[in-house]
């Protein structure tokens, strides 16, 4: 779960990349990185942290020149620490390499333990030092095809963004688990996960780039494809569409917007309410969705949960006696709305469980009189190997409990997830090419290798 | 434009105050702070910045007792300095005091020429500071008859926290001009701007401080209320329903939620957008009322516009070129959703015009055909003088302007913004006893008394 | 335990400000502020800890004007707080106050009583408060003339700098306790704790403020002194030649370096240490008396402790098994010097006894075959009423013991402490004239007015 | 020039390896680390800054086990990032590596170039990340034999402390450039840069690391030595006794304090200043020679220049007409001392010239009639090849100037700088066995390779 941007051609590329940090800071709040290019010089900044608090102007003015990349990081427990921070940066034999990547690689610890094998030294625990080690044994001459001979045996997702000297190279993995989008501004060629960050810069979007194509923008502005061929069956990240994505993009070719209120739709299609009073969404990632569902119920839209925007990621329970307040002061359910009615509350996904039941607790409080809880995805039974930071099966509420179970278990009145078929039919491009492993089992590679953890930093 | 909340009988009452705070922090960012007693021993802290960043568990350690209080205070220019932040906490003859403020005194430079003409000193720049002086040398022995003795001759708005000794005062000014619930939570008292801050903690709402009134809690845990009456005309604040509170909150008496949606219910009546293809909020304090005026009005509500909340206070332009990149930062338009389309675009109101005139470019620039702004309050076209924020009049938009020349200015279709009466008519407890002066121009006292900003901290 | 610096006339008159404030950070290393004056329009700035950390050259660009004065305090157990940084700054009824003061008041708290009798509010716990609330009371005209007005009554230990308007006024108490000189630096006038502060400015010494003296220095760059009277006899600090004062300044018209080596000399004639190898300092204020003892007695001076100059004042003790580490991160003695040798440690006093003792085994432990103790003062056997940090009377440990205890309670094999006769003999300007109260039990006045401290910040 | 320090079988591994840090601290300030190892778990904190400013007790407790390393960094100019802060900590095939040096690889960029050729990345401009390629590299199994492996072909100045694994390995290179000592504390093995870090842990000293020797301290206690073979003609830095070490330390078994002393006797016999009244030392570093020039030239030793230890690293000019603030700020004289005096001032060396000047003017300034500068080495003519800090030739003022010319340029009426053979025939183990190639010219190396800054981070 993390946001790459990369620029070239541009005067100002750092200051933009900057600016398009910003608006993939959804996906990744651990951790960002800037690196620029000028004249075969590179420079860096990473820090720990969100880009509004860590990114001064002072700071920034040490970035100079027409290639930039950067990116945010999401935080996972045990490995938040600086050296994982991207972008990476390296010298190698032919100068630099700097890298950027969104995904997850399954078989990273088998290509680290070959490149140990051969002498190789890593400083993170990130599965992306690999790619790096790779790019700068390369053979090839060309930077797409270092890259492409690079990223040879290695599996999982991957879009990335790579600086090899002056020249910006784009890539995505075969499967095309990851968005990537090509954008113009003017004379430069911009990438980004999303194309929330192409708007913010004010480029147009050109394409995705493609699944298994690996794009170079040379220092005269020349574009060159490098096409490895994508798979015959695409594994898009059908999460990208019900909850990962900014609602303003397009990932994967299709409105993220127009996705979550297809899904709102055909949930209330195939667990329609009758009797409720009113529904409303888990601000804001579901707010789409009960959109979706309040046109095809009939239902009135309410405003019925306020969420507080003000609570950092830092936020540590005050009170011994308050159990609850960590939902509590995040959401606040409206008295006035809920009192005395039967309500649909609509949300993307249930995870653990655990902010749901906090949340049913919180409706029910404020008087609501039956709670229905509708949501616009399949149970998910199984972790992502590709990305996204879903927890442990074990820690998965839909891994272990029947539907009705976990309706029992948060409280509901009723619960209806949609149906696998549902959700793939109403994703843009759907039914088919979509991974949704997480929820159906049906993984398309091993599982990642793993090893103890082995290189810490406090 | 503060939020105050205190607390008397309960073992946790800092911890609590600081749950508090982060329900109150959308009334003011700038700085917080948060004063506690135990036996007669006070304890303060203060610091610029939000709630979540400052007050580390260490810090909080430091405030024990029952009896506590806090406030958040909003950032306006020139006076943005550590001295300002509140409670103010000062020592005098019986003990100490300890003062949370929201609203604005009128005549407080009167006051204080009269108290330095005595001999006294100042310490901030915050009309506040009088009221502590007066409470100094009040005669009266008990703490709610000291500040009423403050308070005599007093002019403009106020809600006061009080700590004297180990007894907690509330106040409020006879005109009502700013909200102040009391609430319960099991043998304790709570006060707060809203009761929000009150679901936060779990307490029950009680009543509205009414005004004139003035109610202590004693440290036995009794409730004095003394009475100086309310003015045959009350004064509360229209814009607290407009925008200020936050939606989950009654204010007044009343439901934010309720007086917004029924706020954006006759805007689509005033002004309906017949043609339009459909309806969308500035996010999020206009949501409610562009889901009253969908209502009415039949047209689909859409999330057209998507707002940034990683985009902290400190936002610095990162590049030379962007004009816009404040506006772009924050909100994003959802092309898909406005491509071809005539929309209509519902805001709370409009101030300077500068950040609509860029959202209304940036729907433009997604493809909107039409753009129809409503506007759920009428015309701003003085300054506030009893607490918000407002520019000067010189900055007003509607101050300078015609309807038809802002619609030109800031590049819509059509503008319609609520009137008076639809306003006053709307929200909860109206049409009478609101204070409307910033839309109307009817102060109902004399501008605020003024003179040079004498004391500075760099 | 404070330093004070101002300056009147002067274009950079904060940036010397600043300057001198290094010069005198030995006075006092918890907190530091400045205060400039331009054209009627004052700021300040101030801050915990050093003069080096934490004025940052974008803070001080905020203060302008030819008028500044600086403080730099002392750590004082449970009153560190920025509340009680000065310099203090208020605004009155005639404009503003900005004051630093030196030393200490013993009749504060009656003083203040006073001033709470007649509703005064007081913001801090420092005893300068009084000061400001009666200069805002006076009723005299001219600045000095208020000063004079407000000092009448007020009792203790003070060498003041004070602000009203621009007119920058320096005072002394008529017993001249606490040191205060007068410079000159081209057209502007300087007024500094120690000569050391004019030196790094480059100002050169005009004179000492006189005992009971109050000097104004106008805008229009006049001097007008106006001398309240001397005591007929003097109680200048005996101890600020023996400890406090830095060897290259000159305090009360004597050069420090000369005073402690003529100190030296006279201890050593008074304790000769017959049969001794070598003398040696505990560094760094010892330096001089050893250098003097050295002389007198013949034997060879060594570098035999080297103190570490690293250590912050904040070390923490990161083993928990050794208990003596911070004598030993703070001083290391030097094996090759001391092995085997019989040994003469000159320090300038013993305070509680705990470093010395530390000391003491540090010096044994590398081999020192007898250890013989000289310090160049008498046992301390009371507490400073008026200005120096010293712990209460229990945890003196010459209050509670012999000579010959204390010999025994610190280890070593002899100990010779200077006599009153000999210490007030050796100093510049003695015998006559020097408060020694803490040596010699006469304090000159009634003993500080005291009460519950009421004002607490975290 | 750096320190480090590491200790093997001790409960308190990281802890006391802090307590070390801070008697190491003088040989860098730019960055500090810390690695320790548990169970086969490495962690690592590392910080630019102070050793008491960064190392938190929090961070700290994150660091736990029985076998630890630090490192101290000095700041040079354009490398001062925290990416090239030490220890060194990577993961390899047999699992970590963590590496602190002090020295100068002079081939550093020849290796780089030949493991870059065979595809290794560096994330680092630090020469020391060469050795950490070959360690990773290395065939042969224990960790002490990896490491003699790891530094063949490897010239240039080290002392090295690695951990591989559990175990704590140790070297010198065999010309014996820098010191390391091996010390004990009841059973656990200590190594540090000097004698101070061990008396302040408490361990006592048992031997040196030879040159060329390599020590293995395994998990189990054990202690294994591999001696590689010194050089025929040692090349112990001399400067390590003139100005870098400690004089409360021991290195290369001889006392930096004795060593000093005779340094400064020597001086005397060479360069006495016949006439002269009095003698005085610049502080801190000079003050052994200083004594020892007074010994022998009976002139009386004052204290004629305080030093100022609050000032930072970090000083930056207040004033803009202040010029010479730099060196008035951290030194000022005493006049009563200096005026009408003929007085010698004793240095330890003279790099660029531009204090001493300063210096001279100050001495002036305060009276004194003739200065007679005499230096305890000789003329700097050439920089340091192998770890000291010391500028390129052309700003050296002795590679460009006679003794008189400098004499006239700083504005001495004499100078005298200790002759070659004098230095050599002074300092203990003399006068073979030194490298005093800064002095003499006589390089026993090739020049350090060099080539583009590559790598740069903001």
């Amino acid at each position: 779960m993390c946001g790459i941007f990369g620029i070239s051609g541009h005067p100002e590329a750092a200051a933009l990349t900057h600016l398009g940090l910003y608006s993939l800071q959804h996906r990744g709040q651990e951790s960002a990185g800037i690196v620029a290019v000028k004249d075969g010089d590179v420079k860096a900044i990473r820090a720990m942290g969100l880009v509004s608090d860590q990114f001064s102007a002072e700071r920034m003015r040490t970035l100079a020149g027409p290639v930039a990349l950067g990116h945010t990081r999401y935080s996972t427990a045990g490995s938040s620490t600086i050296e994982n921070a991207q972008p990476a940066l390296v010298h190698f034999k032919g100068g630099h390499i700097a890298l950027a990547h969104n995904g997850n690689l399954t078989n990273a610890l088998d290509i680290r333990g070959q490149l140990e094998d051969d002498g190789s030294i890593f400083s993170s625990s990130a599965d992306s030092e690999v790619i790096v080690h790779r790019l700068a044994k390369a053979k090839a001459e060309k930077p797409e095809e270092k890259l492409a001979e690079a990223l040879v045996g290695i599996e999982g997702a991957y879009s990335l963004l790579v600086v090899i000297g002056d020249t910006l190279v784009a890539a995505r993995d075969p499967l095309g688990w990851r968005p990537l989008v090509l954008g113009r501004l003017n004379g430069a060629y911009v990438f980004a996960s999303e194309t929330c960050a192409l708007d913010i810069v004010g480029a147009t979007v050109e394409r995705e780039v493609k699944p298994g194509e690996i794009i170079a923008i040379g220092p005269d502005g020349s574009l060159r494809s490098l096409e490895r061929g994508a798979a015959t069956k695409l594994h898009r990240c059908v999460f990208e569409y019900v909850y990962f994505a900014r609602p303003d993009s397009s990932v994967f070719g299709g409105s993220v917007d127009r996705a979550r209120r297809a899904l709102g739709r055909r949930l209330a299609q195939e667990h329609p309410a009758p009797g409720a009073d009113l529904v409303f969404a888990v601000p804001d990632s579901s707010n789409s969705a009960a959109l979706g569902f309040s046109e095809i119920s009939g239902l009135p839209l309410e405003l019925a949960l306020i969420r507080n925007h003000y609570v950092g990621r830092t936020f540590i329970q005050p009170t011994q006696s308050g159990r609850d307040a960590k939902v509590k002061v995040k959401y606040n359910p409206v008295r006035e709305i809920l009192d005395g009615k039967k309500v649909v509350m609509v949300d993307d996904s249930i995870v653990r469980g655990t902010t749901t039941k906090g949340l049913v607790a919180l409706i029910r409080a404020a008087g609501a009189k039956e709670v229905h809880m509708r949501v616009s995805s399949p149970p998910i039974t199984g972790p992502c190997w590709y990305g996204i930071d879903t927890p442990d099966r074990d820690q998965l509420i839909a891994a272990k409990h029947s539907v009705e179970d976990i309706a029992r278990l948060i409280g509901v009145d009723s619960l209806g997830y949609l149906s696998l078929d549902g959700m793939l039919g109403a994703v843009p491009g759907g039914p088919e090419g979509f991974c949704h492993a997480c929820f159906s089992g049906q993984y398309p590679t091993q599982p990642p290798s793993v090893g103890p953890v082995r290189l810490k930093r406090a």
